[in-house]
């Protein structure tokens, strides 16, 4: 095996400081660095996911992309699966104790989870564990002996833990064993840097003193900021609906990434892309200068993050103009047809009926396109106007097709779906 | 098997709160009485006890005697020896964190102790247990299911805890681990009862807690007082050296006994004796009448003391008076030659040297007889006038026993050491 080599410390500082909420301490991390560059040895990089979710979104992404930067840099990416946590509990930012899940869930999210996280890191050059490894073997005892080392007055100088206390909201004691159990995914791993969002601090120095309790060097701390929502004011959840799902199609990351307020971008770019500092304030100059519409930057930042989280486009150019495209660029081109020229999609479903005498009521067909659920709902849409044939509205519930007349009709339902219905010969 | 006959409920209760500090919930004693009477079914009644130290001594004897009423009563007595929780250490009245005990120690401890359980309850009757059995097979995921079913905020209030807490003392989080891993115990005995010390109360609501979290009645539960010490002020206990270990010699236990302050027997009487309250009562108004000296009421608790913790006497009958003696009575009666009679003791060791021409110093004597460790502690024993040849005192440290002609000499040093150094033909 060759040594890896690695760029000098302060260019992969510069790198790896973007975005970035906290270093603990950052002197320690350049050591680590410089002594990497001088033996040749990657840093051991972590980031400890607890599969809670089946899903993970584009504020998951912050810190797993801060993991692809030490990727990139030669490092070697840890990816932890707390599969055995996971059943206890992060009380992290919780304010009520939450029942622990069944391995059955944890199981099945942990499949799914790892899928999501090759959209970012490299497959091949990633190290995946699951903490069951370790945490599945360990004993009663062994518990016993963690939590010897460490006070329980620090561990209620935690803020949530705190605030919790305070206001008499009920705190479980097993989630006292949070931080500790973890900490030993960090002597396991062995780990030089240890990642996390800003609200996982407590946690990552935890696990950092227990490293130097059981007589490893500490590791240095990562820490990166939550990523807003798409409206621009609460943190990005799935409870709160203001998020973007990794596997959602690209249409739809599209649509949502435009949706989100123009001031808003800037940190996008700085914590969902892999666009450097430089890149980023050179955009914002000009659209500062009016060299660049704020719409059309916004577009740059939706086309890029469509491409992250797919594959290459089955056709890299396009036949036309010969110029490389992507998924990104086609999203794009997609998007600009139906929102800015307002026309139909390129990639309408078409259905066919045959031609007969008689004819068929529009509820009846909308149910049939699988528009909508029941007649009934079609019924209602159609009376509030949300129902346009060959672009006219029809508001009346009682229109019919007539079949005895060859035909293609485009329907549009609501503002997103659109059908064609063929009357075939 | 027959069925146990059971006395009367009020019968039994009079015996089992004698003595006793709290019953929690005492109702709920009573419906587990009565309903053990009704079925003929053996209440299980246990203590656990971490062999923390190799010895007993009296103050552990009161809750021990209690477990032995319930089984005098013909219910299920366990003793459940906590080889596995003595490694946590209890935290229970402590004002700092200690090590845990290692598993070594742990079991030459829990050895020694036994031996000593058994001066007090039948051992062919006596359920014996040790929680390693089912703690040692416990997993970290079996400590994070138990410890999710009990609120931090609970366990703050345990005075020990919070008095730290606010002094800023430090408390290990393990220490939290320990009622709650040891309330394992109760679900594994599936026990009716269980006994403690008063400062045990807190765990031992927390064992009654956790069963019914896992599906069980609660245990009631019963707290028995500390014993206070020799000097009358202080709880009994080994470092402060004012106790009585049970496995000492009958004299000392004897002298230690009849050392304590007069008011302080009626509180030995009902808590290491099993003479009932009413007995007590009765020694007590004899007492107060004058017709028994107080002297002579330690004296019968002395003897009963004695007794208590040695096999009978091989010789079970004076045999001028024809009258049953115990260890106990001989002891008493040794007690009173030396002390009261002022008398050499019974059982002076005899040492011979052959009759040779020439003089031993008096201080090589009291070395060779083991009376001191050296010939300058004889001195300064001899200069204090500590050492009486027949009833003499020689102040002398020149002084020079005659081996020429044979003798038997009585010499005693301090005020128990008694020897006869016999100079034979």
């Amino acid at each position: 095996m060759t040594q890896p080599r690695f760029k000098p410390v302060e260019e992969q500082l510069a790198y790896l400081k973007k975005g970035v909420a906290e270093i603990i301490p950052e002197p320690e991390l350049t050591a680590k660095l410089e002594k990497s560059l001088k033996t040749g040895k990657p840093l051991r990089v972590y980031l400890g996911v607890d599969p809670t979710a089946p899903d993970i979104h584009l504020g998951h992404t912050v810190v797993l992309r801060k993991l692809k930067h030490f990727q990139d840099l030669g490092h070697t990416a840890i990816f932890l699966i707390g599969d055995f946590s996971a059943m206890i509990g992060d009380p992290t930012g919780q304010s009520e104790t939450r029942p622990p899940l069944t391995r059955e869930q944890v199981d099945a999210n942990s499949k799914t989870y790892l899928a999501q996280v090759f959209k970012i890191l490299d497959k091949e050059k990633t190290e995946v564990r699951y903490n069951s490894e370790w945490l599945n073997k360990m004993s009663a005892e062994d518990v016993v002996r963690l939590c010897s080392h460490y006070r329980l007055a620090r561990m209620l100088e935690r803020e949530d833990f705190h605030s919790r206390l305070d206001k008499g909201q009920p705190i479980s004691v097993h989630e006292l064993l949070y931080p500790l159990l973890t900490a030993i995914d960090a002597v396991k791993l062995q780990s030089d840097v240890e990642l996390g969002a800003t609200e996982q601090k407590f946690n990552l120095l935890v696990h950092r003193d227990i490293q130097r309790e059981y007589g490893l060097p500490g590791q240095a701390i990562l820490t990166m900021p939550i990523l807003v929502g798409l409206d621009g004011q609460r943190k990005m959840s799935k409870s709160l609906g203001n998020y973007v799902g990794i596997t959602e199609a690209p249409g739809e990351i599209f649509g949502k990434i435009m949706s989100i307020p123009d001031e808003l971008m800037w940190s996008y770019y700085e914590l969902v892309t892999d666009r450097t500092p430089q890149e980023i304030a050179a955009l914002k100059q000009e659209v500062a200068n009016g060299k660049l519409h704020p719409r059309d930057a916004k577009m740059k930042l939706a086309t890029q993050i469509v491409d992250d989280f797919n594959a290459p486009s089955g056709e890299p150019f396009d036949l036309k103009t010969n110029i490389s495209v992507t998924i990104g660029t086609n999203t794009a081109a997609e998007f600009n047809r139906v929102y800015r020229d307002r026309q139909a999609p390129s990639d309408i479903p078409e259905n066919y009926i045959g031609s007969e005498p008689g004819k068929m009521r529009l509820s009846r067909a909308l149910v049939r396109l699988g528009a909508t659920g029941s007649r009934a709902e079609a019924e209602r849409l159609i009376k509030q106007g949300a129902v346009e044939i060959d672009s006219g509205v029809i508001a009346d519930p009682t229109f019919e097709f007539d079949l005895s007349v060859p035909r293609k009709y485009l329907i549009k339902v609501g503002k997103k779906k659109h059908f064609y219905l063929i009357v075939q010969e």
